[in-house]
């Protein structure tokens, strides 16, 4: 058997475009959404992907907020500045660059951002609000791959999935929203004894755990669905000098057993910004009552 | 193999015992721990219910605050009472007894209620707090079960631990108890196919559906730990017109391959109101900035 291939950069253009027609709806009833990044500091991969947000903001139709705090900013200038933003009617959503300064803290600063603007889907109440069935912002990359997930398979109902990894950023919402899916949902993590053993029990088989080709194709059950969220810098094999990026799968192995898998570069990783999009205009819809679009929530 | 049979009733005897010496240690610091219960109406099972946790927070040395509403208090009404509550620096935990009247919500109820006072853990904050890994009020159930686990087990890492039912109340919290508790955890439910293979896996089993007898022996991997925290009313075996009390698991045939097992009388049933004595206490210290006790939190 060879996968299909899960192209999440066409699939993710489609979500921006869905997004691009919907903020123009949105427009016409006067109001245009608006997505606040914050940059403490100047860490040069953070002021790259605040970029690539920045522009992906615009292209929707959105407005886009950028705020760079130098580096020494206070925690009282930063939680001040998110408590304008909060209280900015302009604003729909509200994102903190991490990581901040070793002076400040994420889990106070999170907290600090309304959860109806929290777009990252980082706070105790949006994790709460997920484990109990009620309308969460869904943290980016977990919502981006349930998006492929339900593209690819449609109903999930009574399919086994096991998620790699226990995060609060990725696995512990990733299991949330497959068991919404009513999936049965298992969660393994490294303590997890014969991890071969369990993945071969999934029907769908996401690893989000940072070690590169971890999964092998022997792990994996003949025609699952494999979502590859691991993201590592290796050596070129081809190129002696270069990198390249790879999965937590070893893709051609697991490509020549699963039904379907998502390639590293080019499979979740397009997802995230697509996602952080898709909250900004749900959370604008909510804010002011309006119908939520189809298909870009949890 | 014959299991051993846990037995909650003097465990639950046990934690209360504990919770008492430590209420002692909080009163020689000048502070009573304080639960109020509210009941609103006159539901006669609910009636007992909150008779028997206002002796036992009596009991323990706690002060024990009842409220009684007529069944049609005003939500604005109840609100006011939760409110006060919420201010009252000697109320450290509140509880209102479910099921309300048809007219009043539970989940904005909940939500009233300060989540740092929320000793049930039904709220949206402590689900985030326990999902974030944060201190968390855990619902007592669910906690008197990994009491229960943690005496019998000790350390779970790796273990397999599959939980059947996926309610907010009991099944998701338990789950995410495991999860911190290092095990592999699988989420089953009414979804799940082919329910006996998935228990068979489990070195901790924990039923949660409310399906008299469901799990059978052959369902229970050998040596495995079944922690049964279903209760229906059925019909009584021996004693005709006469009823009695049913477990989701068909304890015989379990008990056979287990290594231990809770009964149904008798096992789960006795931790919940000594873990809501537990939680009273955990937020009284936690609000007063004292020592928390060991081994009754999460």
């Amino acid at each position: 058997m060879t996968a299909t291939i899960i192209d999440g950069k066409a699939f993710a253009a489609g979500v921006r475009g869905q997004v691009t027609t919907e903020v123009e709806r949105v427009k016409a009833a006067g109001i245009t959404p608006g997505l606040a990044v914050v940059l403490v500091g100047e860490d040069p991969a953070s002021e790259v992907y605040v970029g690539h947000k920045h522009r992906a903001t615009i292209e929707v139709g959105m407005t886009s907020f950028e705020h760079r705090l130098p580096a020494d900013t206070s925690e009282g200038d930063l939680f001040a500045l998110i408590d304008r933003l909060n209280a900015d009617p302009a604003v729909h959503g509200i994102l903190c660059q991490f990581p901040v300064p070793a002076h400040l803290d994420e889990r106070r600063t999170v907290a600090r951002i309304d959860p109806a603007k929290d777009v990252d889907g980082l706070s105790v109440t949006n994790a709460g609000l997920l484990a109990t069935g009620g309308d969460a912002l869904v943290s980016c990359t977990p919502l981006g791959c349930l998006m492929l997930l339900r593209d690819q398979l449609g109903d999930m109902t009574g399919l086994d999935a096991v998620v790699i990894g226990r995060s609060n950023l990725f696995g512990k919402p990733m299991a949330q929203l497959l068991l919404r899916e009513n999936c049965t949902v298992t969660i393994a993590h490294s303590r997890t004894q014969d991890l071969a053993e369990v993945c071969r029990r999934a029907d769908i088989l996401v690893a989000a755990v940072g070690r590169a080709q971890m999964v092998r194709g022997d792990w994996v059950k003949p025609g699952a669905t494999v979502i590859d969220v691991g993201i590592t810098r290796g050596p070129h094999p081809d190129k002696p000098g270069k990198s390249r990026l790879l999965g937590d799968c070893d893709f051609d192995s697991c490509a020549e057993v699963a039904g379907a898998i998502t390639p590293v570069p080019g499979g979740v990783g397009p997802m995230t910004i697509a996602c952080l999009l898709a909250n900004t205009l749900t959370a604008c819809c909510r804010a002011h009552g309006l119908e939520e679009p189809q298909g870009l929530t949890a």
